[in-house]
């Protein structure tokens, strides 16, 4: 029963579950429902799918998220980077319009939801840690870049194509002469006017005495009254007529649920898409889940949001729609209106349910220009420049890994830029532990503490060699420590013995232990004893399991000062016999290198 | 000048060559050459290639190593492993003794030239240290099998391929109903021979009295007397036509240099093979140069080692050679025979030379099962089930790196092999950074010491949270980090300061410095303060650079008992009121975790 219900959070919240908490989610719900509906024609759109696809795409997968998912809030659905990386994926191997593409959207979803699920079973939620927050910024950064430029050619009313900003750029460039004028008003107007609902109307309603939750929600709905009023508008003067390119014709009642084709050849060309989208999902799903659980002190399980997702997608894919996750700006809303559990999330899906049978022949006269207005306005939100500027200052090497994430996004390709943000990111971490910090140090005068040679004024004695390294030791810096070693013996003729001081070795991998073995043997022909000072109880638990401290020329000290004391005592002692002093003052610390 | 002598070594040592030095180099180098023929070509018959080019391989690289290496004994040229790679590479692209095959095989080393040159240039000898040794022992102890298993068709005389185990046994036994008898004889006494010179020999003439270096290069000349005697034996009774197959003519002259053909195609294709093979080519020879340097206290470059072989690989490539680098068997002999510095590879490829020239005829009536014997004798050696054992008793982890490599090199091909065990190690390197180890932490009774509650009696209080992380802060740490104090948190209502004790965080990227704002941020939603300690020097700098500290909610304090003191000064003094006693003696370390 209890593995069912880490399996089935449903049951965990559906035994309380009362006539309060039902208001709630009810009212929840409405609100969402009105906001989703532009949402996610706009996104199939960007998408290169047809309208009523996004539609499916927010029925379904809201229901199995509400049975599988754990966070209270969370409103999954298509998403704008999630649908960008969509239309890159398949529009490789199908051309827009086509019914291989639609095919192959839906594939991506099944494969996608396959995917989740697999990772959430076997808890490999630890995947998406590899995406540090600078890619991650980064790239979220550049795709709000390039979806923004890719929806202009809707706001012109000109056939440009492309999915790189080069590409997308020289596409205008050659056919903006062809721009369709009533488009260009219709696109400009709703894109200022959004821009307006965003950032001027919810002061001035709180101005006039509109109460914050009602100002918030009409903020919200600003998308809404856009497209009620442009399509209004394109249907009076019939726009249509006058070459503005409109929503059209949407096919109203609901797909019948059938499983994707089993190609194994497109399964294949999809597979590293799938994954790409399937982590890039999940990160940011579970960033907007964590943030709104903190709110209320709840808690999100990722391994089971990964089974949750994994459901959505495997339910958009079944139900003809496209790849979903959980998306930030909805979930809020959500969150806002007073979504009480996941049963917020059902009523949704209802609602455009609803929407999807009866709604669909008002939205025949609604321009494109308008949905690629929304979601020009919903993106330029991500562009976050000022995340550059900060991980500029703090770390060169994460924003090596952020400048190459947005130039290869932007210039060559969304799937790319993740990649080469992931493989950078990895690659300067083990650069940098590949060179770790080594001290030598000697006794601070008048105490037992141990300090940077280069850096304190300390006791050394010509006999012991006292080496500091600030790193766990495996493959990547097991070289470096023999050569450092080997270096620093060569320059000091009259050393006896060698002393490790490891405090901040936190492992030790099997290469480094051979380099440990290779140093005292090699230190051995030479007539130098080798010592470790201060290693932690499970590394040393470790090295217990082999021969290593039985060949050890040395010992092993529980201190660094023990070591001094049996190995050179007359140093030990002129450093006590010399004025004793502090360290160092308590309080906040501000000295520098310890 | 001092930058010339970086790049060219042999200025440094060709000032002070003198006559004593010389015949030193000389003596090696005889002995070097006698070994080396034999070697050279059974490693181009394991490569696939005319035995010529073997020889061809061990003339200029070695002149060009003398040039630009840094080790005073390494000798360069065919080895067995590299040659197997070079068969895998260049057999996906053509078939064995056509034109292609043996231009493929030249390209191949002239690419691991440059790449070598250019990561020598460039200082990439941090690439290496990316094979961790427990991936190297298993590539080698597998690549061991693989090559002795593809010599059994030369032993029995028949015709079989394959290049993963599975496929030469499968060969194999399909076709041992046609296996020559005569070859068999052969190849078995060769064999059996060659097993015992390696073991039995020595001690043998020892006993008899024979002075150790004499014996020692007797036992290295097996392989020359094996091949002598079989020639021998074959010419006589005219074994060729009894179907046993021989080596045949050998083109005796040299090849005129010349550069290979620029054929884009054919470098694409080879790029990644010729990657795999510059490294482990590096990290072999490299370690060997290593071994052979500390024993005479020299010291070798890594760095300046690229370039050298580098320039070998290219020289090998211009004389219609393979890729070669520095082998084990060779430069040991080398060394044993009193190398002094790399003037003895010149002169041993003069000897290579002048044999190319005017000994080749004799070698016509030469077995390959000869050959083969001499293969299989050799790389079995290099077969370590010991440190396979090894390695599973120290880390299951780096185990499952090492095995992978195996199973895979043997089943699925060599590249394959070295690619999985290098992605493997990384993941779970990084998988065993993104659970570091936590401990909540309490006051020892009567010290200023801190300890895990859970391992020591420690005194700790209900207003205080002490927290050690024992890892740097990563991004693959980072979440985890924050679920951890949250979880932790959420377990304690009375708390109402945390403090995070960091006295092994090496350091903090961009991606935990959000993280760590964000607890500092949801704590603070709380009404905990969030406080660091025993930050270290560097670390602190690189916070500073940032408004973190201003934003905390508590401080950074210099020791975790000051911390203790100010936030709760209660517990201090409880703990001071206990009886002091000190926390464990000195002397070898033998206490569990502290």
């Amino acid at each position: 029963m209890k593995s069912l219900r880490r399996y089935l959070p449903i049951l965990s919240w559906a035994r309380t579950y009362d006539r309060e908490t039902a208001t709630s989610d009810l009212v929840a719900a409405v609100i969402v429902t009105i906001m989703l509906i532009p949402q996610s024609l706009a996104y199939a759109l960007l998408a290169g799918l047809p309208p009523e696809v996004g539609l499916y795409a927010s029925i379904l997968p809201l229901v199995a998220y509400a049975i599988f998912g754990t966070s209270r809030a969370l409103a999954v659905g298509p998403v704008a980077v999630v649908s960008l990386m969509t239309a890159s994926a398949v529009g490789e191997l199908a051309a827009q319009g086509t019914a291989e593409y639609l095919g192959a959207a839906i594939t991506l979803a099944f494969l996608s939801g396959l995917m989740l699920m697999a990772m959430g079973v076997f808890r490999l939620g630890f995947l998406a840690s590899l995406l540090s927050h600078p890619v991650i910024s980064g790239f979220i950064t550049a795709s709000g870049l390039l979806i923004a430029s890719s929806q202009l050619k809707h706001i012109f009313g000109i056939p440009a194509g492309g999915h790189t900003l080069y590409d997308i750029l020289l596409a205008i460039a050659s056919t903006i002469g062809n721009t369709n004028p009533v488009t260009l008003v219709i696109g400009v107007s709703a894109t200022l006017f959004l821009f307006w609902v965003r950032k001027g109307l919810k002061p001035l309603l709180l101005k006039l005495g509109v109460k914050p939750f009602l100002a918030d929600i009409l903020t919200k709905a600003g998308p809404v009254a856009a497209v009620a009023v442009t399509t209004v508008i394109a249907a009076g003067f019939d726009l249509g007529a006058k070459g503005v390119k409109l929503v059209g014709d949407i096919p109203s009642g609901l797909p019948m649920p059938h499983l994707p084709a089993l190609d194994s050849a497109l399964w294949l060309d999809l597979a590293p898409a799938a994954l790409l989208i399937s982590v890039i999902g999940f990160v940011e799903s579970v960033s907007v889940a964590q943030t709104l659980a903190a709110k209320r002190r709840q808690r999100i399980e990722p391994d089971q949001e990964l089974i949750g997702l994994g459901a959505s997608n495997i339910a958009s894919a079944i139900s003809g729609g496209y790849p979903v996750t959980g998306g930030f700006a909805r979930s809020v809303v959500n969150f806002d209106a007073g979504a009480a559990t996941p049963a917020a999330g059902a009523y949704t899906a209802v609602g455009i349910a609803v929407a999807t049978l009866f709604l669909t022949p008002l939205l025949t006269n609604l321009p494109q220009a308008t949905l690629a207005a929304t979601i020009i306005v919903a993106v330029l939100s991500l562009v976050d420049f000022k995340a550059i500027q900060r991980t500029y200052a703090y770390s060169r090497s994460d924003f090596a890994a952020m400048a190459a994430t947005i130039v290869v996004t932007l210039f060559f390709g969304v799937e790319q830029g993740v990649v080469t943000g992931v493989i950078l990111s990895i690659a300067l971490h083990l650069y940098r532990s590949s060179r770790p910090h080594m001290a030598v140090v000697g006794i601070v005068p008048g105490s037992e503490h141990f300090r940077n040679v280069d850096r304190h004024t300390v006791v050394t004695g010509d006999r012991v060699l006292s080496i500091r390294v600030d790193e766990s030791l495996f493959f990547a810096n097991s070289r470096y420590l023999e050569d450092k070693i080997y270096a620093l013996i060569a320059e000091r003729p009259a050393i006896e013995h060698v002393v490790l001081m490891c405090p901040a070795v936190n492992a030790i991998d099997a290469s480094a232990l051979e380099s440990l073995e290779e140093i005292n043997h090699r230190l051995q022909d030479s007539g130098v004893s080798f010592n470790l000072s201060e290693v932690k109880g499970p590394v040393m638990d470790k090295l217990k399991r082999t021969d290593f401290i039985t060949h050890l020329t040395g010992k092993v000290f529980l201190s660094q000062y023990d070591a001094l004391c049996e190995l050179d005592p007359l140093t030990a002692h002129r450093s006590e016999a010399r004025t004793p002093k502090r360290v160092a003052q308590s309080g906040p610390w501000t000295g520098p290198e310890i």
